[in-house]
């Protein structure tokens, strides 16, 4: 089955984004009777109908902004040749007007994952070792070198060692706004269900972030734990190599805890699924992401969290959004989401038109309008449950909104906080990954998963090409992420890639 | 000798430190007369002279706060019992009045460094690899870790790898206010006199922070390199393997250039020293900081470059500094540093008086004016010859201010893309090192030195109990510094300990 010219995603848009690797060449024809006129690389797109100056441009069945200059049937619209519309006004949306009914459920799904005593449930097996401030990093980076040496080697039912390490704890104006997004972010990474719900806490002593601050921290909805963590302070200690042994210490005797775990039969609706794009080009939003969005939705029907994020790349679509939300509660919460972000940009001099990279654009995303409205299809079909804050954990079965910013690494740390599972697409490609939590990534085009074979976990591309459809693509998706769940590695777990934490600190440094 | 009861800085000072470990006993005798009226503990402060409600404060000879209570001679006086004053007037300060004349040259004074082809000086001779976004840290490290382990045990002449790798290049507003910061913090590590002045870039390819943002970002004063540095773009190579090896490749490369380098006698004016204090204790204006400002002074009449930072730091002590400016220009630019930050902080909601930490106030320090005056006593009695902004390298020789926030890490990473090499001063004490500058750890009191051993270079608490003086501690760090410069290896290099690189970043995460 040969690729289309140009691949038109609704009946209405007047453009189509070229599929072919190699691009298109003047006089072939194009969906809508029309010829190419210009030769136009992949991801471009093309007019499949004439486009006067001022009329909008059609993608997804959206206005993704209006065309500079007139361009006939068949020619390139370049980036420069679409404006860019305001962003939906958001004191005119409409409030959970069209809630989706509930979808079958599927029953019987399961995986093999660690149960813990609060609650969670584990897809890894990890010793977490959080860090209250950046200065002891090093200290602990050099403990857990030691551990994974010298004593995990004797605990072979424990998958590794997670130091929970961060540019945050001192140095910051930690009572002013913006400071309790990074210490929820941080609290939640502590109790995180892949270090089964607890870790060790290393402290410098003097800095701003105290143990105590992570135990119950307001808006987290944590309660101390009992019995308390064990908390080793530097500045207690007698030189550095006592330092050392204290950490391995503690480590030795928590390793002897999780290793008397073993993985048990779990329902599917114990996963917690952060979806995530990065990186993204014009095939993100027809292949990987709605492939994806299928998944959640299967996901979703079999019981379990799924979350979506990256509030400048929700904020253009959140008409459509908005709508689909449970209740009105949760959509006014959306909106809220959307406007502290917008303040946000605003106060630092910027706007949600920052966004979009030059990958991006490179892969043929105009804007942020188009980038949104591809993002999105991430969310697939079901109604949103539930929106979370900044830093806040989602707790929520179904799909919820967790706001985030969209940076990868900013929008995974805040996601990890609460997943156990992340699903991540990209266009142009990206080695990312995280220590915590199995992260599967997804291509959304053939060229990039034979070019990355040993970093792409699901091709989307297929669907581009016709060789796959979105549901076939998404069932296969969603298999493959019980497996991963249940102990599969992923090719970033194969490499040991794991990004370093980057908790979202919207507040002042010192 | 015996350590005194309460150590006073300035005879107009009506409170004294307490000097002793095991703190003071009521009745015993306090500098002017009185006795202990109450069990005090070390690094507190006693009323040398009763001071009624309303009266100022005086340490250092300057007010740091008025009494909030009345407290007779020989009382404790807690953080609660003094307020916080106004910040200087930054409209009413004195410029360059009272520059201190030069004081006499030191002449004769070397360090065995490596020259480099622009005019630096290297204090050591490592491999840099820079990344352009966090999405490619972790392969990085994967390739560094194959450097070390299988290529550059062949060269020995060279003393490691540093990955400059960092959590921003995308997902920020690139072009709003603010993220010229980071980019031009990041473009002069590149650059760094100890990677020879230049690095390997390692690129992902979609990011914003595109490698030619690197090349001469606007007022970096950076121009073009010519040969170009050796780019390596992820998304080019054919796999995570071809990623690795083309990291490699470039960096055995690189290796074969930097290992036909031998340290050569340097004048000490080579130096570019960076000062920083970190868990700063109320002994540390009165030992570390001014023993520092001692060889602070030493290096500048040896002709070379010593920086002082930390914004919050020196805020409340900016009217001792203006007048030391060598000039009303210097004066005026670094008054605009001042506001710039003090805008910084009210546009998120803080002000200066978030600098303190649980520590400090632990550790003595009753305030921010307290802890500035304390500070800024790391920076000698020389004149003030040049301001550096945000994110500028410093280019004069002499005393110059390097606006930094002063957070630890965060101010090391600024300070670092213009030094050689660091003075650190602590009080309370931290593990802190740096990759890719050699940092000398000095303690403010002796109890510290002697409890961690093993990552205290030099102990300046020796000057509270009498055992040693200012000019003695001063003159013994001058030589540390010039040995070290030559390769003698710090603890926290003995330790490999290295804080990762935490650019400030003033602007917008999208």
């Amino acid at each position: 089955m040969s690729a289309p010219t140009a691949l038109r995603v609704h009946p209405d848009d007047n453009i189509g984004i070229v599929v072919r690797p190699e691009g298109v060449k003047p006089g072939e024809p194009v969906a809508g009777g029309a010829a190419v006129l210009d030769a136009t690389p992949q991801g471009q797109k093309i007019a499949t109908a004439g486009i006067e100056a001022g009329e909008p441009v059609i993608r997804y069945g959206q206005v993704i902004g209006r065309a500079l200059r007139q361009v006939q049937a068949g020619g390139w619209l370049r980036e420069q040749d679409i404006s860019l519309p305001e962003p939906p006004d958001l004191d005119r949306l409409e409030l959970a007007t069209r809630v989706p009914p509930d979808q079958p459920p599927l029953e019987g799904f399961t995986f093999e994952g660690y149960p813990n005593s609060d609650g969670s449930t584990g897809t890894r097996n990890l010793l977490g070792i959080t860090t209250t401030v950046q200065c002891v990093a090093p200290t602990v980076e050099f403990a857990v070198q030691r551990i994974r040496n010298e004593i995990l080697p004797r605990f072979r039912n424990v998958d590794g060692v997670a130091a929970i390490t961060h540019n945050f704890g001192c140095g910051v104006a930690i009572d002013a706004p913006g400071a309790e997004v990074p210490i929820r972010t941080i609290a939640h990474l502590s109790r995180h269900a892949n270090i089964g719900g607890r870790s060790l806490i290393v402290s410098l002593g003097c800095e701003k972030m105290q143990p105590a601050r992570l135990e119950s921290p307001p808006g987290s909805g944590l309660s101390v734990l009992d019995p308390a963590p064990d908390v080793i302070r530097l500045q207690d200690r007698l030189g550095f190599g006592a330092m050392i042994s204290s950490i391995c210490e503690a480590a030795e005797k928590r390793l002897e805890e999780l290793d008397r775990r073993r993985r048990t039969q779990c329902p599917a609706s114990e996963l917690i699924v952060g979806l995530q794009c990065g990186g993204s080009d014009a095939f993100s939003g027809v292949t990987a992401n709605p492939a994806v969005g299928f998944a959640a939705d299967l996901l979703v029907r079999a019981g379990a969290t799924v979350m979506f994020s990256e509030v400048t790349e929700v904020r253009d679509a959140v008409h459509l959004l908005t709508p689909r939300c449970a209740t009105v509660e949760v959509a006014q919460r959306f909106i809220d989401e959307m406007r502290w972000y917008d303040a946000y940009l605003a106060r630092l001099g910027a706007d949600r038109s920052a966004n979009t990279t030059p990958g991006n654009k490179r892969g043929g995303l105009a804007n942020i309008v188009e980038k949104a409205l591809g993002s999105v299809a991430k969310s697939g079909t079901t109604a949103i449950r539930a929106v979370a804050g900044q830093g806040e954990k989602v707790t929520a079965k179904g799909l919820v909104f967790a706001a985030t910013p969209a940076s990868d690494f900013v929008c995974g740390t805040q996601q990890l906080a609460s997943m156990n599972l992340h699903i991540f697409t990209t266009g142009e490609g990206t080695p990312y990954g995280l220590a915590m939590a199995p992260v599967v990534k997804v291509s959304s085009r053939t060229a990039l998963a034979e070019k990355w074979p040993d970093l792409i976990d699901v091709d989307a591309g297929r669907i581009a090409t016709g060789q796959a459809d979105i549901e076939s693509v998404g069932w296969e998706m969603f298999r493959f992420v019980l497996e991963v769940a249940g102990g599969r590695k992923t090719w970033a777990e194969h490499w040991g890639l794991a990004n370093g934490l980057a908790p979202f600190h919207p507040g002042a440094v010192t």
